[in-house]
C-alpha cells in the first residue's frame, strides 16, 4: 500500500518537528498516574481553577444571565442575581448582534473593544483605538496569528528569550520559522542584557537568518521577573535600530509580588520615547483573561493590541481571523468585564476587591513560602517570583544523577522531574523544556496549589530532594555502582 | 528605512493569497451601510442569532448553572432553573477538572467525548472510540488543525467540491497547499460524479501534484444537495484506490428539508463496506455546535472523530492541540448537551422538543419559501435546499450587465450582489466566493431570515431582480449607452 496522507510517516515535517513541554512526557504520565488512582499535584501549567481557585462571583454572574437571557424577564431573578449584574448582562446583551449563540465581528465585539481601549488608555496614560485591538480565544491564538503572519520561512528567525514559554518555539516550528534564543541572566535575576541580544541577532545572521521580530515575555514566563522601564527602553530601541518588531506578551501582568518594580507595558515606554521611535516600532502586545488573578482559563479570551501596523496589514489579520469566523463570544464578556470591573459604589464592589484582594494576596505569599522552600533545599536555588505565576528553581544535579539519566535515555531534568512525580506526585515541567544554558538545569512548578497544602507540598518536595541527592551525590559515599 | 516584519511588502505570501468571501467585501460593504444606520439583512453567513432564532432554553439554563456554580447551594435556585438542567450542571461540572474556568486536556473532557461517542454509535451502530474523538473550538480549527498536519507545501493537493465553502480554500492558501478543484453538476442538483473526481486527479497529477485528501460537504455548503448512500460509498471507494484521506464536513446533519434522503455519515457508510476498505480509509469526520437546529455559533464548539488514522498521527495532533492549551469548556458542555439532549421523562423533555420542533419546521418552510421566491424570478434558477442552511440561486447575467461590472472592475456577481444590497439591505455572498463554473453566476443566501420577514425579503429581492433585469436586458428596449 502507498503511505497515506496521515500515516506518521508523511504528515506535514513542520508539525512533528513541534516541542511542546508543559503537556509533554511528564503530563502524560502524570495523567497516567492520575488513572491509576495516585493523587496529582498539576503544577505544569498555570492552570489556577483546576488547583480550586475559586471564580470571581460578578464576572460569572454577569456572564451566566447572558446565557440564559430568558432569566432577565424572571421575576425571581433579583432573589439570585445582584441589580448591576443584571444591567450588565443587559448592556453586553445589547452589544452582541444576537446574544453569546451568534458569531461576532471576527476581530469581537465592536463595544468590547472599547472597552479595552479604555483600560488600555487608564492604564498607559496614551489613546488607544478600538479599531487596532483584536479579540482572541486566549491569548496564545493571537500570538500564532501573528507569528504565522510574520514568518515567511527558515530564513525568519524570531528572538525569543531561553528560557521561554514554549509556545514560542512550538509556534515558530509549526509555521516553518527559526528560533533564535536570546539568554536571560539567572545571576541577574533574570534580566535582560542587550549585548546578549546583539550576539543572538549577530549570530543569527552569519546563519543566513533575516531576525524579524523579537518576543519578551513580561512578568517573566517560566521566570517570574518584572523588566524595568530603563531595560524595556534599551529593548525598544534595539527593536528600532535593527527594525524588528516586538512582542510584547504581557499576560501576567496583574500578577505582580512585590512593589520594587511594578508592570509596566511596553507601549506605555513606547510612547513615551517620543519621535521617531514612538512612530516607528511596530509592536504587538497580548492579554488574556486566564491570567492575572481571574485564572479564566477554560473560557479561553484575550486581545492583542496593534502598536505602528500599517493599516494594509492589520487588514490582512482581520481576513486571516475571519476564516475560523469569530472568538467564542462569552469569553468577550469576561475580557470586557476584566478590563471594566465593578466600580466604587456598585453593588458588587465590595465583594469583588475582596475576592480579588483574597486570591491576589494569597498568590503573593505562596510565590514566597514557594521560593523559600525552593531556596532551603540541598543543591537547589531560586530566583523571587516578583510576577507571573511560576518558580524556576535551578537543580545541581550531580554527575551521577546525569549519568543515570544518560543511561535510563532521558534529559536529566526530566529524570529528576520524573523521579519526584512518581515520589510525590507533583508534577512539574524539566527546565529543557523552556531552554537554558547547557549543563545547567531546572524545572517549572506553578504557585498555585491552595495556600493551606503548600507547606506539605514543599516539605514533600525537600524529602524527595534530599534522597534523591542522597543517592547521587559523591560525597555521601553511597556505592557508585 | 527597511522594510518591517508586519509592512504589507513583507508579510507571510501565504497569508496574502488567503481569500475569505463570507466576511469579504459585501460583508465589509453592508457593515459600513449599517453603519450609516441603513437596515441590513445578515444573509452572508449561517449565523441563526444573529437574525432572531431563540437559544434552546435546556442547554442554556445547564450552561449558566456551570457558569455560577454558586447557584446551586442557593435555597432559591429551583425558582430559575429546573431539577434535570440542575442535575445536568452538577454532571458537567464534576466531569472538569476545576469548572468551566479551567482548561481541559487538549482533546476536551474525557467525559464529553464518551457522550459523543455514544452519539456517534447510536446514530451509525458502529462503535466509537472517545480517544479519536478531538473537542475543537468549532468545526472550522478542527478542519483548519487537520490540514496543517497534511499539507507540506505547494505539491500536495486536496480535492474540493466546487462550489465550496471558503474555509477550504483559505485554509489551504494558508498553509501553502493547491486546491483541486471538482465540480458539482448543477443540473443534476449539484450531485457528485465519480468520473469528474477521476478528471481532477488526473489533472493534477499532469501538473505535478501528489492528491493527498479529499473533501465533501455533506449536506452541501452552499448548494444544500444530501448526497445518496450511493454516492458515498463510490466517494469511500474512489478514496481508497487513490489512497486519499476524506476529510467528511458534516456539520449540517440535523438540517435535513426533505424525506427522500435523510442523512448518512461517511463512517457509517465505510464501516458498512467491510474489509478491507472499511479498515483502510482515513476519514475525519467534523461537526458542530454551530449548525444543526441549535446555532450556537458564537460559542465556538465541534468535534472531530477520526477513523483509521494510525496512533501515532493521533499524538501528533493531540501535541498540535497543545500549543493552544484547550478548546473553550463552555462549548465543549454545549457539545455533550447537543449530543445527550433531554429524554422521554424528563423534566424539560417536551418544551426542548418543541422548541427544536419549531425550529427545524421553520426552517423546512423557509427553505421551500426561498427556493420557489428564487424560481419565480426572472433569469433566475434555483435547486431546492435539502439540507444545510443556504440556497445557491444561478443569476443569468445579461452581457450587458457583465460589461457593466467589468467597467466597474468588479466580478459580475459581486457587481450583481452589491447592487441588491445597496438596493434591499440583503447582505448575501457572490457564487465567485465559493467557485463556479467559468461564465455562471450565483449568489448564497441563509435561508435565515425569521419566516415572518421571509416573503417580504422575497418580495423585495424580486424587485430588485426585476429592476436589474429591466436595466441590463437588451430585449427590453433600454438604451445601450
Amino acid at each position: 500500500m502507498p503511505l497515506k496522507a496521515l500515516d506518521y510517516e508523511s504528515l506535514n515535517e513542520n508539525v512533528k518537528k513541534v516541542q511542546y513541554a508543559v503537556r509533554g512526557e511528564l503530563y502524560l504520565r502524570a495523567s497516567e498516574l492520575q488513572k491509576e488512582g495516585k493523587k496529582i499535584i498539576f503544577t505544569n501549567v498555570g492552570n489556577p481553577h483546576a488547583l480550586g481557585q475559586k471564580p470571581l462571583t460578578f464576572p460569572r454572574q454577569v456572564v451566566a444571565l447572558c446565557q440564559a437571557p430568558f432569566l432577565l424577564d424572571d421575576p425571581n431573578v433579583g432573589l439570585l442575581f445582584p441589580a448591576d449584574a443584571i444591567s450588565r448582562a443587559k448592556h453586553y446583551l445589547s452589544i452582541t448582534s444576537g446574544g453569546l449563540g451568534a458569531y461576532s465581528d471576527s476581530r469581537g465585539i465592536p463595544g468590547v473593544r472599547k472597552e479595552v481601549a479604555e483600560f488600555i488608555e487608564k492604564r498607559d496614560g496614551y489613546p488607544s483605538d478600538p479599531e487596532l485591538i483584536y479579540l482572541t480565544d486566549g491569548a496564545s491564538k493571537g500570538v500564532m496569528q501573528i507569528l504565522n503572519a510574520i514568518i515567511r520561512g527558515e530564513g525568519d528567525g524570531i528572538l525569543v528569550p531561553v528560557p521561554q514559554y514554549p509556545l514560542y518555539s512550538a509556534a515558530i516550528s509549526l509555521f516553518g520559522g527559526s528560533l533564535v534564543p536570546y539568554y536571560l541572566e539567572e545571576t541577574a535575576n533574570w534580566g535582560l542584557d542587550v549585548n546578549n541580544l546583539r550576539q543572538s541577532v549577530a549570530q543569527a545572521r552569519a546563519n543566513g537568518i533575516t531576525v524579524r521580530a523579537m518576543v519578551i515575555i513580561n512578568p517573566g514566563n517560566p521566570t517570574g521577573q518584572c523588566l524595568s522601564e530603563a531595560n524595556l527602553r534599551e529593548i525598544l530601541n534595539f527593536c528600532y535600530h535593527e527594525s524588528l518588531v516586538l512582542l510584547g506578551d504581557e499576560v501576567y501582568q496583574q500578577n505582580i509580588y512585590q512593589d520594587e518594580r511594578p508592570f509596566i507595558s511596553s507601549r506605555k515606554v513606547l510612547m513615551g520615547m517620543g519621535l521617531p521611535i514612538s512612530k516607528e516600532v511596530q509592536l504587538v502586545s497580548f492579554h488574556t483573561v486566564s491570567k492575572g488573578y481571574w485564572g479564566e482559563c477554560g473560557q479561553r479570551g484575550g486581545y492583542f493590541e496593534m502598536t505602528n501596523i500599517p493599516p494594509k496589514t492589520v487588514d490582512e489579520i482581520y481576513k486571516i481571523a475571519s476564516i475560523a469566523l469569530s472568538p467564542n463570544v462569552p469569553a468577550q464578556i469576561f475580557m470586557g468585564l476584566m478590563v471594566n470591573p465593578p466600580k466604587p459604589g456598585d453593588i458588587s464592589y465590595e465583594q469583588f476587591i475582596r475576592e480579588s484582594k483574597g486570591i491576589l494576596e494569597s498568590l503573593r505569599r505562596r510565590a514566597r513560602i514557594m521560593t523559600d522552600g525552593f531556596n532551603s533545599c540541598r543543591n537547589v536555588v531560586c530566583n523571587f517570583t516578583e510576577g507571573a505565576m511560576y518558580s524556576f528553581p535551578q537543580i545541581r544535579l550531580p554527575p551521577r544523577a546525569i549519568e543515570a539519566a544518560q543511561r535510563a535515555g532521558k534529559v536529566a531534568d526530566v529524570f529528576y522531574c520524573l523521579k519526584l512525580l512518581e515520589a510525590t506526585g507533583i508534577s512539574t515541567v524539566p527546565g529543557s523544556g523552556f531552554g537554558q544554558k547547557e549543563g545547567v538545569f531546572h524545572l517549572r512548578t506553578t504557585i498555585l496549589p491552595a495556600e493551606e497544602d503548600m507547606p506539605a507540598i514543599m516539605d514533600s518536595f525537600k524529602k524527595f530532594n534530599n534522597e534523591f541527592m542522597d543517592q547521587y551525590e559523591d560525597q555521601r559515599g553511597y556505592s557508585r555502582m
